[in-house]
Order: structure tokens, then sequence, then C-alpha cells
């Protein structure tokens, strides 16, 4: 078991990204410290230091030593503190399929739907389709399932379950229902809350993040 | 050791993704068959099964199970064949900061070089400045090591290699000079290819590639 030194967080509270983190040093059970930082409109000098290349929040800064890229620092996490909770499986085939869907999401989730908050017309409605098809796909890919690698909550769950804080403002600007269109998804997004103490400490109320993204089209000079 | 029964490349031979996994393979000695894919015409049914949700190559299917994603398959090779020639270090921080780079290189280069051969005016000067800006940062990375982990070729190496092979359509539709912009890099790929057998055997001639990117434009549509 590694030592625990000194471990602090590079946060913002409606970040997916660092929710990702928070989540998974909830189910390790370790203890840190975390500095909100004001990415809109003031990066920390911390944060430019310690993540120089893309200057971006979520950072975990291990014993001085930063970590970017929240797929990154979770498998990290996953790496060193080894003895609770593992969130990728030991199987190499079972690890690659959990990379790919978190991969996926990853690639696809966040820039799609920041596109229904900020785009118009033609470009909002591919976006919207886009955005319903990816989680259709996730939809089937969890099937049946309680969690996506199956009885046990994981990789591919910590990655995706932070989208769920997003989900009204996506509905509100995406002028879609989720309950209808992805209702398997909807469920397992309450499963999460439910059963782990660590994803509903962690994410924040809905309205919250959608009094946010619109206080972000504000910012963005974008009106309705 | 694991079994080798069926080892299956669903490829390209001027895919630098594709490469990436034939120098994995070729670092660990272990046969495997390939299919020259012909992606840009058409797919076959197969890399349309075995990868649907991307439909792209390279696709490595072990043992009929098909595992996508460059970046992934590297890893899931490294794992599986963890006999021979490791490419990620086993320390987790070594481990997350050749992720950090290899993710750099996957987020940044491919598209970013794109725009170099398919774009023209503003669009292609802000392209140019950024894969220059990008390349810098990976030669600042590199230092005077050797490769990117040290004494070894490892990880970001595999991942980045592939695009030497690319360097003279860069340098033609970028208008730049690599030895110029980043002589270290340069001497690294040289490197690569003199000591590692796996890369000079896998890189196609560079004016090879410049012809396949003439080609790319043509059908493409683009004119001088």
């Amino acid at each position: 078991m590694a030592e625990q030194q000194q471990l602090v967080l590079l946060d913002f509270w409606a970040s997916m990204f660092c929710m990702r983190v928070r989540i998974a040093l909830a189910e390790k059970g370790i203890p840190y410290e975390f500095t909100e930082e004001d990415f809109l409109n003031n990066k920390s000098q911390l944060l430019l230091d310690m993540n120089p290349v893309h200057k971006k929040i979520p950072v975990l800064i291990h014993n001085g030593k930063p970590i970017c890229e929240s797929s990154i620092i979770v498998q990290y996490i996953d790496e060193v503190w080894n003895h609770k909770a593992p969130l990728l499986p030991s199987d190499p085939y079972a690890k690659a399929h959990a990379r790919f869907w978190a991969d996926f999401i990853d690639k696809k989730l966040y820039q799609i739907g920041r596109n229904l908050y900020t785009t118009k017309g033609e470009e909002h409605e591919a976006s919207r389709t886009e955005f319903l098809e990816c989680f259709k796909l996730l939809e089937a890919e969890l099937g049946d399932k309680s969690y996506f690698a199956g009885e046990t909550f994981g990789y591919v769950d910590v990655s995706l379950i932070p989208f769920y804080s997003w989900f009204q403002a996506y509905e509100t600007y995406g002028n879609f229902n989720f309950e209808h269109e992805c209702p398997k998804l909807v469920a397992w997004a309450k499963r999460c809350i439910k059963n782990k103490e660590s994803v509903s400490k962690t994410l924040p109320e809905l309205p919250k993040v959608y009094d946010f993204v619109q206080h972000l089209r504000k910012q963005y000079g974008i009106n309705d």
C-alpha cells in the first residue's frame, strides 16, 4: 500500500472530469486536499505550473508530482491504491474493453454535449442526433447489467456517471428526454447514486449544473 | 505467457496507428496474420463487424475477439505478452507520465497534421503553427534522452515513431524543415530506425507516404 503523504486535487465543482477523480479517491477511501480553481476566468499559477501543456483541470498532485488528464489520473489512483475497490479488471481483454468505452466517452460526449448549449441550427441538430446516438450505444453496451463491467462498479462507470449531473442541461438545450431515450442508462445512474456513496457525495444537484450552464452561455455571449 | 492461437491485424500500410501495433507485436516477437484493408473506398464486412462503433483500423483480433484503438491495442499487447520487451514502465507515476504523452500525441498530431494537406489560408497557417508547437513540446520532453523513457524504447516511442514516415508529407505541405525545427526528434527517429528492427521493418519509405498523401488530396478533391 502506497504512502499518502501529500495529495492535492486541483478541482472545479461542475467539471465531470474532476468528479471522476473525486469518485475514484472516494472509492479507495483516500483522504486528500483540494483547491477550487477559477478555471473560467483566472487559472492559478499552480495549475499553469502543474499542467503547462494543457492548462486544464483536474490535476492530482501526489507528493509534489502532477498527474494530468482525468482518465490517466483514475488509472493512476487504481494502480497506486490497489488494495481496495479495484476499478479496472485484471484480465487484459476485459481491461481493454473497459478502456475502449472510457475512451469512447472521452472522445465523444463532452464536445458533442457542449455543442447542445453553444450552437444553433444545423450544427445543433447534427450534434443532437450524434449525442443521442452515442448514448444509445452506451445504453446497448450496458444492456441489462447492473454496472458496465457486470455486478461491480468500475472504470467505465466512473468515467460516465459524472455526465449524469449535466443531464438537465443537456435535456433542456438538446430538447429531448433521457428517460424516454435511454431508460436503462437513467436507471443505472440512479443505481450508482443509491448504492455508491462515492457517487452520491460527489455529484452536484442537476439544477445547480443547469444554472452553471446558463452562466456559461452568458459568458460566451450566447443568447436564446 | 499467453497462448498465441489466432492473431489477426486489420491493417493498412500507411496508417501510423496500424504501424504502432505492428511495432509492438514485432517488439514482442509475436507472429500474426494481417489483412490489408481498403479503408478509403471499401471497408470489409470483417472490419465493420469487429469495430462497429468507430469502423476504423487498426483492429487486433485475438482468438476471435476484437481490440480496437491503437493505444489500447498496444497496452493490451504489452499486458498479454509481458515476458519480453516491456513497453510501459511498472511504476505507476512513470506509467501515467508515458500515458500522458501518448495521449497528447493521440489528441493532437493526426488531426492537426491532416490540416496541413487539407486546408488553406488562415486555417492552414494556424495548423502549421500549432503542429510545430506540438513537436517542440515533444522535443523538449525528449530532451537529451535516447528514448522518451530514457535508455529503453517504450510506449511513447511506439506512439510517436510512425509519424516519422509522414515527415516528408508534413514538411512539403507545411512548408517547414523538421531537421531545422526539431533536430533532437529527427535524431531520435533515426536512432529508433537504426537500433530497432521492429521500427525499420515496419515504417514505409517517406516518399511512398508522400505519394499516398498526394493521392489522398486528389481523392478529397483538393487542388494546389
